[in-house]
């Protein structure tokens, strides 16, 4: 009866972001012409981003979550991996502080014989990004085109390149958006991007690794939880196996953090060496890929398997492949000193005898940044040769004068910056740490049972 | 620590979107930071949308209010209106149907001795605006230049125009914005908008009638009194006279709807008749202009003396006065057939004996939208001759075969899709109306018992 209805059909964007305001559910139809509308730039910015507000504020049930997905992995191109014999699986993780796992993963599960098509992305924040490690190898190339990261995956089972034009173009617009709108923390939609990317490399089954604690995007372990159900209920509406482990992030993955000396850290691992809590999380996120990958009776099946292919060398001879048919220098694997090289190093000592305590493990991330390793807007460039290495861990003993973290540095303002934010992130306690935190804290989804 | 706070003084927009997002409350600083972007185009509409949503969903506080009332105000030029003698005082309703309460208040007020400076809108939706009503009246101009518009209201003590470029351009961009977004339905937005608008006007006073019921935009009394008291409180922040009047709209006021045929009841009131609602509103609202305006010492007294002015003719004269200085054919008042007239009527009946029980007064409102009255879309023209005159009101005995109304129409297909329209906003009850609606349902604000 009023006078808008003489068009009943006509899709208008005001219509659905006035349901969502009023917290009405949205129907599949109304979620798809808002995506496509977008996309194709028939909607403005303004609609849009008044609408993700509501969203944030709001929420969205699973199946608004589901059409969501849906509409921005059909905004672009699925991979069509079909030629492939083995199953494709993949790993993604929310991000953290010294998060390397994926350069061994994607080797290391190829070795074992699943394929793993990885699309990753870059840092931002105080969160390293995969293609930025990747690329602190010198030639190393990310951006390769569909038929060539086809290619490699036939050749080598795995290969691991960016985001490209044609999948998910939506996710591109709308992160971009959202990141200017205060629009970026809501699990909604940090699930429908997430899993409209992952969806969109054609894969079988998801590994999803989400981080929890201080240097996490998602602090509290319930927030780390909803997103990983919300992932996992996501996936398994679409059909595909997806598990999600929730894991700590209140320190730094490993000891080293910046890009290129993560790289040796992951040679280390795929040598059979490298630090224990990067090494034991290595080998339940694989065991996880292998299962689901069905190469795998059980999680601990994946596991052992994957630790003989790291002492029979198997694991390192596959990213050895990888990393020349990407293009990059195979030589850094055994001679570290061709990867870039920061030209300074300076030791970081506490002012106090004790317990390392706590790390504000963001806050080392944030000093990775400082120092040129990561991005503090978008258009910056990295400097893959500086970084921090930890010699120290939470429930350590640690004495005045004993270093507990190397800087690598280019320049001394940054190092003294970066040091100063070390230091007043760790916190020093007169006794050890009762109890350890475990690494993996939960695991979500239907195969959780499955070790 | 975080990367961005390298300028920690720089205003930044995200900032204000987040904390907004997290129901955190802004600083003026922030709020002035905000609309003084938008309206310099130096801050983005997608931007401005986000914040929009997250203040419909998170809601204001009354210093947030008022800040934002006052950066809106601020962005354009407040009338200097300090050459006029008298107090100047207006009245601001939240429009209705058939509320044609101002074309008669300027008059009468000022023939009583405040100044009455009128910035006015036209209508939008399924009400009329007084703007559209005026220039029903054949030559009367509604865009005076500010010079002229002060002049008048030497002359006068009364003037009617619209808003000008300069009066609060923060708030015509902001409510373009608001438009298209779904982020009009906000008390606090709605609050701001309004009040920058008429304390740009330079005035001492204001008293507003905040419509509830059916034909109106707050539905409940429970929301028109919040918007009352919001717009009382923050008119009183600034140092003014406000009263909120919570007036009745569940059906039409007067008999009237449609622009020519408003004049024409306007014209009815001024000469001492009319339909008892609209005359008893009128007064109600005149006594209070007059209190507050300080020509009477109660609204009481405004009202009686209000009452002697138009039985000696004087508020007449004074519209004929305004009429003419403003260009308008004076001889309408005399010869009502100089107005735009409609080329056909037809009769309304109902198909049903016993009591009108009630109306869809939003319904009414937009039956004469369809017959050409008002807008569809803020760029149609209004067809000033049609329109519907109502012969029954609530509680009225109706029967089968007896009119309930007159159509004034110049196209039989929009006559008839109107005809309907009225029909089926008509219920038809057996007995009357045990009680009748009161017309002023609160007075709310700090001269509230002053009558």
């Amino acid at each position: 009866m009023s006078p808008s209805s003489s068009s009943p059909h006509a899709f208008r964007a005001i219509d659905v972001i006035r349901k969502k305001r009023d917290a009405i559910e949205l129907s599949r139809e109304e979620i798809e012409g808002l995506v496509n509308g977008y996309t194709k730039g028939d909607i403005p910015d303004y609609q849009v981003s008044a609408w993700l507000m509501a969203v944030v504020l709001r929420g969205m049930t699973r199946p608004e979550t589901a059409a969501l997905t849906d509409a921005m992995l059909h905004s672009g191109e699925v991979l069509d991996l079909s030629s492939l014999r083995a199953r494709k699986v993949d790993k993604h993780s929310t991000g953290g502080v010294g998060d390397k796992t994926s350069l061994v993963l994607a080797p290391l599960a190829a070795a074992a014989g699943v394929a793993v098509p990885m699309i990753s992305g870059r840092g931002l924040g105080h969160t390293g990004g995969t293609l930025d490690k990747l690329e602190a190898i010198p030639g190393f190339n990310v951006n390769l085109p569909v038929v060539e990261f086809r290619r490699l995956l036939e050749v080598c089972g795995c290969a691991m390149i960016g985001q490209t034009a044609e999948i998910a173009p939506a996710d591109r617009k709308l992160y971009a958006l959202r990141d200017v709108t205060g629009t970026v923390e809501s699990p909604y939609l940090i699930c429908a991007s997430i899993m409209s990317k992952k969806l969109a490399e054609g894969i079988d089954a998801l590994v999803l690794d989400v981080k929890t604690g201080s240097g996490a995007f998602m602090k509290s372990e319930k927030d780390a939880a909803f997103l990983a159900e919300l992932m996992v209920e996501t996936g398994e509406r679409m059909g595909k196996k997806v598990i999600a482990l929730i894991t700590d992030m209140d320190q730094p993955l490993g000891n080293m953090i910046g890009n290129a000396l993560e790289v040796v850290e992951v040679v280390e691992v795929l040598r059979g060496g490298g630090p224990e809590d990067l090494r034991e999380l290595c080998l339940e996120l694989v065991g996880w890929m292998l299962h689901l990958g069905g190469v795998a009776k059980s999680v601990t099946e994946g596991k052992e398997k994957s630790a003989r292919l790291i002492a029979s060398g198997q694991a390192l001879e596959r990213f050895r492949q990888m990393v020349e048919l990407q293009g990059g220098d195979p030589l850094i694997i055994d001679h570290a000193n061709r990867l870039p090289k920061a030209q300074h190093t300076m030791q970081v000592q506490t002012n106090k005898s004790g317990y390392l305590g706590s790390m504000q493990c963001e806050h080392i991330g944030t000093a990775c940044v400082i120092l040129g390793g990561g991005r503090e807007r978008k258009e910056d460039s990295v400097d893959p040769a500086v970084g921090i290495i930890l010699h120290k861990k939470v429930g350590d003993r640690v004495d005045i004068g004993e270093p507990i973290a190397t800087i690598y540095y280019n320049s001394e303002p940054k190092a003294e910056r970066a040091r100063q934010l070390v230091v007043a992130s760790c916190e020093i306690s007169e006794s050890a740490p009762s109890k350890k935190r475990t690494l993996v804290h939960r695991v979500i989804g239907k195969s959780a049972g499955a070790d």
